[in-house]
């Protein structure tokens, strides 16, 4: 969905118009459930919120897409289902862009995912401040993002931590200011880690989707006040990896689903906040490719060889 | 230490004097370690935290105290040692009551753990709202604590959950409004607590230091800002039992050791707003019996008949 341009609008919706750009959002916020209403510091929306599982259209249960013969149904996927020229979603999981920022529309889909939830997590969930210090576990797109805000941020060090060395080098782009990588260490990351940073990081995040690295994570932060912030996917049934006596060292633990964005409230202000050189947008897309190619384009990613691709139709 | 009286002062000792009416901190706070001085938000300290195995004094790392035969050392506990007719604290584990407090200083001795632990929990570690819902998990003395807080705070519902129907009875006079006996109950804690909140409290708090009421405790808050608080000991080796994705429906998970609270900087607050009768201390002692019965009143508190006793030598 390159365009990002709105096609058509159902009945009902008056928030959008025939030609609109907008960003689609696969954590919707419709503005009065009892999670979007009632508390402002969640982006959890109870009807649109992330749902793997939800395969139809929210409001009749139905899906929109069919195969070209007519016999076979095709399912919705995260809200947006995107990975077509042409989709429907709704009102609730699109956000639409100042039409000022239309020349930078192909910048703006990196709003939708990874680099909105990396600079997020370290402004809305951990509220990074001036002069802390950071640990990010993961630098593909969605840890440099959060390096990215943590730099915004003003963070004073940012350590970024991945056995890809070459993920060195992108890194400093977006404020990684030391690195380590675990193959080449012979003690614990996190023992390193607070070596580095009198005694522990102020905020570590957690990009591998894997518990043991969480657990890495944990420990790397500051007794008393350190926080880490799941951002990784665990598909391992394996549960934290943590006991809760070590909670009362004064570690929290959370996560951070898009980053603590309300999209449809908060992503526009974002937007701005991007467009003004605030957060550095450039470095992320490093590929683009047509559809057809979209393997490819997963080959990348898989070897570590992209950030984002953009896909074209 | 019934008296709680200042028998003598070390050298360099500058904020106490003999005949200083004090109360004991296990958690203390020495003012000038990496925690005390840079973190306003975190009652951890580097020097006189708690620490269960830590056997003598922190400045010489020795004991005080000798068998009467004088043979044989006999260390220290959670940096107190107060069952005992005197003891040999650090200053950083004294807090100095006001003297106009002292006709109330019986009262006084709550501050030192439980009902610290308990009202803290509720006000700095969960921050609690007027109007929010909360659960708590166990109500023991900390558990009641934490309802006593949370009714000073002007929640609208507090659920309290315990298996001693006993505690029910109790629990009124320090504001629980509900209860659920899970032996009672046919359905799972939380789900029951979901429906008599709205899809979830705001807050739960497990106060029972077992894994699987833990864990009910984390499902009985509401997806999108729900927050659990662990306050009870967890002796066993089980880990948290929860997944790293449970974390991403917006619940989060915490500890608050003696309630978040700086001892020495806040507790003399904390006594002021006990003695104006915003928070009321009056329902916890339920006990007195001399130092010698100490058997006969960790009796009464294991079979649930007691919420505190207090020693007297």
């Amino acid at each position: 969905m390159s365009k990002q341009v709105v096609e058509s609008v159902g009945e009902g919706v008056s928030d959008f118009e025939k030609g609109d750009h907008v960003v689609p959002i696969f954590n919707g916020e419709c503005g009065d459930c009892e999670c979007c209403s009632n508390h402002l510091s969640s982006n959890k929306c109870s009807k649109f919120g992330v749902d793997p599982n939800m395969k139809v259209m929210v409001g009749d249960g139905r899906s929109r897409f069919w195969s070209k013969d007519g016999t076979k149904q095709i399912y919705h996927f995260l809200n947006t289902s995107t990975f077509a020229e042409y989709s429907v979603l709704n009102s609730a999981c699109l956000v639409k862009i100042d039409s000022k920022f239309s020349p930078h529309l192909k910048k703006m889909t990196l709003l939708s995912c990874g680099v909105s939830t990396g600079v997020g997590a370290a402004w809305n969930t951990a509220n990074v401040q001036p002069g802390s210090t950071v640990a990010i576990f993961g630098l593909g797109a969605v840890g440099l993002a959060v390096a990215e805000g943590a730099r915004a941020r003003g963070a004073s060090k940012i350590i970024g931590v991945d056995i890809n060395p070459t993920k060195f080098s992108t890194g400093k782009a977006m404020g990684v200011t030391d690195f380590i990588n675990p193959t080449e260490l012979e003690k614990p990351v996190h023992q390193r880690i607070r070596e580095m940073s009198k005694g522990g990081v102020d905020y570590s995040f957690e990009c591998a989707g894997n518990v043991d690295v969480l657990r890495e994570a944990f420990l790397s932060t500051h007794e008393g006040w350190g926080l880490t912030v799941i951002l990784g996917i665990h598909p391992s049934p394996r549960m934290l990896p943590i006991h809760p006596m070590e909670l009362f060292d004064g570690r929290s633990i959370t996560a951070s689903v898009f980053g603590g964005f309300k999209g449809k409230t908060q992503l526009p202000i974002f937007a701005q906040q991007c467009m003004e050189g605030e957060v550095n947008l450039d470095e992320f897309i490093t590929h683009e490719l047509p559809f057809e190619k979209i393997n490819e384009a997963f080959q990348l990613l898989i070897q570590g060889k992209s950030l984002r691709c953009l896909l074209h139709f």
